[in-house]
């Protein structure tokens, strides 16, 4: 006889899964853990599987193989996330946010645990296929939804910083022009940061110009690191042309200067 | 007859819950999503509650009253967490990350999300019961350990800069003296961060003098904030005596300085 139940099982088994999201569990990982034979652990990840697709929880995938075994990520269904993105837009919106200067307040919701895992999760969720062994972002505000890109990915965050640290050690330091205050400015990273021949995913908070988005791209070149994708959480409509291609961004920001109205919208791909 | 089975309705309460620590959830809602009657969701939770508790995966509470329902957190034992703590200690020691001037490097830790996850759930067990209206941090190094603190108490992060930043609005700006470089610095927050008579939690990565944690205390005098603990990843034998009082760290690092070996353990209150 079994040790624990069905309904035991498979709760603990959706809490494990999913607090690891990406990584890859044996059969026999849960076999042991739960006293039961391969065949029930089985089922119990067929039903487990179908539970999280009616529920809109996810996905659970079954990876065959000598590395095999039941993994989960935290994939959120395209309409979903529009609508996630569209509400999020409606409560930036308007001119109650926007500060002299023409600049946006979002530091909050950068800095919201339940959104930016929210945002990590969709983010993380078109670039599982590129496989990438770390998310990059540079400090600051990007930083909280980098780390629950990095999180929904199952690999870790790497941070850039304005200038070298004393506790960073050795550091790779590059001169960039910022596309906002077209001001020289100095991005460093840690040479132990990361390794040559690795897959980096960009992911920062804001693009204007996109003069610190390309100067991370130039800093991956300096380490041989291939940048596979470069996301962001907001960017704005002007300038149409950014120094950085092929880039996703969540939102669009749309401010009127003689309003001072800021009109943020879904990005057009998530219409998709 | 009931929509679903039970174990479905178990491993997705579980993922819901556990997604959403420390948020009160009600029985109707569970009653609603999964069309079943009230004495039907009451017994799955006390089963799931069970299976949390002999499975050491955090707290499931039935909170009564008025907005009363169940909550889940995710508590960590004291043995599990002196025991990670431990491994972390071991993995840090010696003199592979001993930089010059005797900084250690452990930025790759502090950004990992997998262990700043865990060390969040530590810290955060040690203040539910403060009930925090948000978590603070110092930009840089402790943001993720901060965010993932903020996220398992349910609450928002609130992240303190060293300049007035222009997207951050009209700010209060503090000065203070550095523990570690004995220099000025400032210390800046939104005005629109947070609201007077709200309760604070700071949380950093790194206490060596405790003139910045120092710091941070005093800013929230000037909102009128209560800090309720002051948490930090790490920090310094030397010096014994820190400008802040009554904080709570979860390690200790001690630094020869004739051989640059470093040995970091387990704060004692862990082994309590």
């Amino acid at each position: 006889m079994d040790k624990f139940r069905r309904n035991e099982r498979m709760s603990a088994m959706m809490k494990i899964l999913s607090d690891n999201p990406n990584k890859i569990f044996t059969l026999s990982y849960f076999c042991e853990m739960f006293g039961a034979a391969k065949s029930t652990m089985s089922e119990d990840i067929d039903i487990l599987r179908d539970m999280v697709k009616s529920f809109g929880l996810g996905e659970l995938e079954t990876v065959t193989g000598a590395a095999g075994g039941v993994r989960y990520r935290s994939v959120i269904s395209r309409k979903e996330a529009l609508t996630y993105i569209t509400e999020l837009c409606e409560k930036l919106s308007g001119s109650a946010r926007v500060l002299p200067g023409g600049f946006l307040y979002y530091s909050d919701i950068l800095s919201d645990p339940e959104i930016v895992k929210k945002m990590g999760q969709i983010i993380a969720g078109e670039y599982y296929h590129t496989e990438p062994d770390f998310v990059l972002t540079m400090e600051t505000k990007g930083i909280p939804v980098a780390l629950m890109t990095a999180n929904a990915l199952g690999v870790p965050l790497v941070i850039a910083r304005h200038s070298s640290k004393v506790y960073e050690g050795p550091a790779v330091n590059i001169n960039y022009v910022s596309g906002t205050s077209k001001s020289i400015e100095t991005m460093s990273l840690s040479r132990r940061a990361v390794k040559e021949g690795q897959k980096a995913l960009i992911v920062d908070d804001f693009l204007k110009g996109g003069g610190t988005a390309q100067a991370m791209v130039d800093l991956m070149r300096e380490f041989s690191v291939e940048v596979v994708g470069v996301a962001f959480t907001m960017a704005t409509e002007e300038p149409v042309k950014k120094c950085v291609t092929g880039e996703k961004s969540l939102m669009t920001m749309h401010l009127d200067h003689e309003t001072n109205v800021a009109t943020i919208r879904p990005a057009d791909w998530l219409k998709a």
